[in-house]
């Protein structure tokens, strides 16, 4: 709500590739036919097309496909800003679902609040696209954690 | 934490079948292979088997999939105690992922804390199962929405 | 995240009076010696000093008191969109602490995501106010109901 | 909501003594007349007379205080089995108001649902006492930090 967004520095310049690499790696990705479609430091965008085969009892998208590209969204925004060598891992997210999830894309953004050492905290929203234009339908706040020296990459 | 559970008395005595026709018409549960294994009043069970389409970077179940399992688990728990004729709705959840999503299989319970005329608050949790015995991996807490009179049915 | 704030039309011409006659009646806010500071369509904010008697054991002040004025910085910003004779409930909020509660003055701010007739979705934030400038050090999602017809009046 | 609960062996022997100590330096809890009924591995209670001084417009409880001591009975369960010289911080709370806090007394528990290294997870519960009995008025998630070798104590 302020108005002026925080402004991030990448600690590792090899960010965009590090995102894109570990996102390839998401089979549910490439299942739901997902794409990565912005990258910026701190600020990640990912986009599908609405899948039947996701649906819930009403025929919108279920919240859980919602929230799994909000929490995929929040995760590789958190990843572009950590050092090389880091992983990433969801702590906890709370997804606050603001409309039926219909449309024929679905746009999710996860943008850095707060980037500390151990912790970083991330706002998801999730807009539906439709014929009539674009509707925020969802909204995350996530909690992502770095992962060093643990044998575990991403 | 209670020591003793609350008892829930369904307003709805054909609960049984509604819950289990609403979630045969969840697309996505049949995508995933997911299973209803216990169907009581205010408590639900659902079960799906691990699913390498729908890993993460890691190779994990992706934390989106244990919140669409424990989601479904939490609504249809509270759906369980609503009156004939009434839909329901995921207003909002909060997932802590608590262990990686490894293992053969994932069970997510859901069960009502509180039940309201307009909102229900349930409780889930997933559990993992492997060859070693269960793991608890995530908690969840979830509130629902009766929905009646809108045109909406489950 | 979005470039446009939504705009909200009050729909009680007397918005302002009833959140101010509400915010009067909370006697915590008396306690804590809070003020409100703006109150617009959809978005409130309020003011308190640093308090010693409301301290954690760092001496900064406890998350439950970040709580407590974001909380209602929330709950008056939906309140304000309410319909006249509508009363105001917090149903669950959710948290982030982002850096320590210390400053001269705390500001909360609440804002309207979503408005709906039953429930509304707010964002909150608080920041800490020192000689060098002002800092953000926590974040709320607050999911806030209007009762009608229940015999509570805000 | 499984049935065996976890048990949990202190790393600090101590801990007993070091909960009480920080606890009694939380200036907030003398403000307002709680008190620390209960300290074991992993569980805490605090208990608190209602007082008018902390209510909100209609003369409840407001529902920053219930996060107050509900946070504070999160925290202290998290230190209970954190290692000697460490020191915690809440990371991120979500609350869910079930009832309105009214009663004589108030009763907050806080239960270790998972203790990891850097990050432990509790669920809390708070009660309202009055003549008629306890009554479950709100359900809190919150995530504690571990700090150790930054310069502060608990």
């Amino acid at each position: 709500m302020s108005t002026a967004k925080p402004e991030f520095e990448p600690r590792d310049p090899g960010f965009q590739d590090k995102v894109r690499t570990s996102f390839a790696r998401q089979r549910i990705m490439d299942t739901l036919s997902a794409e990565l479609t912005t990258v910026a430091p701190g600020k990640v965008t990912i986009q599908m097309p609405f899948n039947q085969a996701m649906t819930q009892q009403h025929g919108f998208l279920h919240a859980g496909i919602i929230g799994t590209i909000a929490d995929s969204a929040c995760g590789y925004a958190a990843f572009s800003l950590m050092p090389a060598g880091a992983a990433v891992l969801s702590v906890e997210y709370k997804l606050n679902l603001l409309a039926p999830a219909e449309g024929q894309e679905f746009v999710a953004t996860g943008q850095v609040l707060k980037s500390g050492r151990t912790l970083t905290v991330c706002n998801g929203e999730v807009e539906a696209i439709t014929e009539g234009g674009r509707k925020l339908i969802a909204s995350m706040t996530a909690t992502m954690m770095t992962i060093t020296g643990r044998g575990i990459r991403d």
